[in-house]
């Protein structure tokens, strides 16, 4: 971490302390206490200029949305988290105080936000601007893995699906859009994550497309699933508009970073009781191996495919 | 990791498992058991193509290197490895088989070696190969920090000094390098750091250059160091080069992966006692806050500098 020096005198007095830290940046590891009885989950996610976020994002949003979608993975698992590692790899004409600057609290925003620690990382030079974050955090009971539906479990988003992907329209035709904040300031769902152990069976966040999400619970579990496109909660600007182009939006659009979980009826009923309707029933899963598409009662024939690398 | 089928693939039977793993590859996040009164040690570094390894490396060179110096970053605290994590943007020319195979059977072939799982990852199209790591490891004891160097300890490195520098010289102008394993295959040591924890009282891996990294302990120690040029360990083809470039390639040549300790001297006597002469003394700690060379019992006039980004 010896090239750290230019991001470490922006971070020093930008990121929270959290007590599990027990030697943060300036060595060559990060040394944490994971409390007893407690669980470490860790996940890495990068970002690539251009691929996952649009060119012309404030470096302030870059920095949020990179330790964003990190602790959405955390959450979808029901996990607490308390620390990420940033690896940098900057453009030379990026090595400057402003962007750096600007970068760094957009990440130590979100950090504090959530109560987490950046504990360590390593910045290089590079043609492309690339962030990598792990993220840290701990469980302590059974964490919320994709493999555990179980038919007859009704199938829950978090909240409004496809308003992300409807800005990258926008952005992508140069239009300014007035939903940019969602592309751009995804809020992880993280306490709503950890209400969720000991009620859901399974869960994910919704990072590539709700179609593409909810076939990686279903293909993990070995279930199917009825989904009623009629019952996914988005956006007015959504609803609008025609049936096609809002399902693409909803089922194959990225970047929502809601869960997607699934909960048997009894657990649904316990849950929303205890912290009201904060999850919003979508479909249910069932034996058939196949993920069905409904429309006001009506089966619907729609290609799910979601934000897929290597293929453009 | 929704994206990470393609390394998966080639890792699913290359990687061994690890007890503390309770939940690898194929979820949201990975899920790990920290051992009672161990505490979690974790590190990130980045590797970019052309800049932290030659263009013309092979892709299980790639692979393996990769690897081999972030667990070297946890060798330098005297942690003991438990798994990684890998963060790889792929041009789309080498998101095949055949180079994702190779890269993925050399990080194999080193975790193998040192035990370690790789329990998660993330895979990105970019138009620059960089590779990510995040290690994990766990210590018992005290790690071993950068800023305990005390005055009167003596300096020692873990090896031949230079190796890796003189071999990257030749490469970049063109030749064959018989020393070019130097360069590839670095050994992280993971046993030796283990080994001298409750011994020596600051530690550092030799990543950047001698010259550097031993200024790094004078730094977070608030000390100073005399170095004897002439005791430093070095391969004999280097050896018999002139001195200004015998010490450019040892003090400012990176990649040697070699330990750069201080010990007191009682704890020398002990250790040595105890393993034999496996750590080689090249200087002593002063309370003078500079970096003295001397050779042959003259002090030297030589700039330190190191490997440092945007620089170039």
């Amino acid at each position: 971490m010896s090239e750290f020096s230019l991001i470490y005198r922006h971070f020093a007095n930008a990121t929270n302390r959290h007590t599990s830290t027990v030697i943060g940046i300036g060595d060559d590891c990060a040394v944490s206490q994971i409390p007893a009885n407690h669980q470490l989950v860790s996940c890495v996610d990068t970002l690539v200029a251009g691929r996952h976020f649009p060119i012309d994002s404030t470096p302030y949003a870059i920095g949020y949305k990179s330790v964003a979608v990190n602790l959405s993975d955390l959450a979808s698992m029901g996990a607490s988290p308390f620390a990420i590692l940033l690896a940098l790899s900057l453009p030379k004409s990026l090595a400057c105080d402003e962007f750096v600057g600007s970068f760094a609290q957009g990440m130590a925003d979100i950090c504090t936000k959530f109560g987490v620690e950046l504990i360590g990382g390593d910045s290089t030079q590079s043609d492309v601007l690339t962030i990598t974050i792990t993220a840290l955090g701990t469980c302590q009971k059974q964490p919320i893995r994709r493999n555990g539906a179980m038919v007859g479990d009704m199938i829950c988003v978090s909240g409004e699906i496809g308003s992300a992907s409807l800005a990258l329209k926008q952005c992508l035709a140069g239009q300014k859009s007035p939903w940019r904040h969602h592309l751009d300031y995804p809020m992880p769902q993280v306490a709503l994550g950890q209400k969720l152990v000991g009620f859901a069976n399974s869960m994910i966040d919704v990072s590539d497309g709700l179609g593409q999400d909810l076939q990686h619970i279903l293909n993990a579990s070995g279930v199917g699933a009825k989904l009623y496109l009629d019952k996914i909660p988005c956006m007015d600007a959504l609803r609008q508009l025609d049936n096609d182009d809002k399902w693409q939006h909803m089922l194959n659009g990225g970047d929502d970073y809601q869960l997607c979980l699934t909960i048997s009826p009894q657990n649904f009923e316990a849950f929303t009781k205890q912290y009201g309707r904060i999850i919003h029933p979508v479909g249910q899963i069932i034996a058939q191996q196949d993920l069905q598409l409904y429309h006001d009662g009506h089966l619907v024939d729609f290609a799910i495919h979601g934000w897929v690398h290597f293929d453009d």
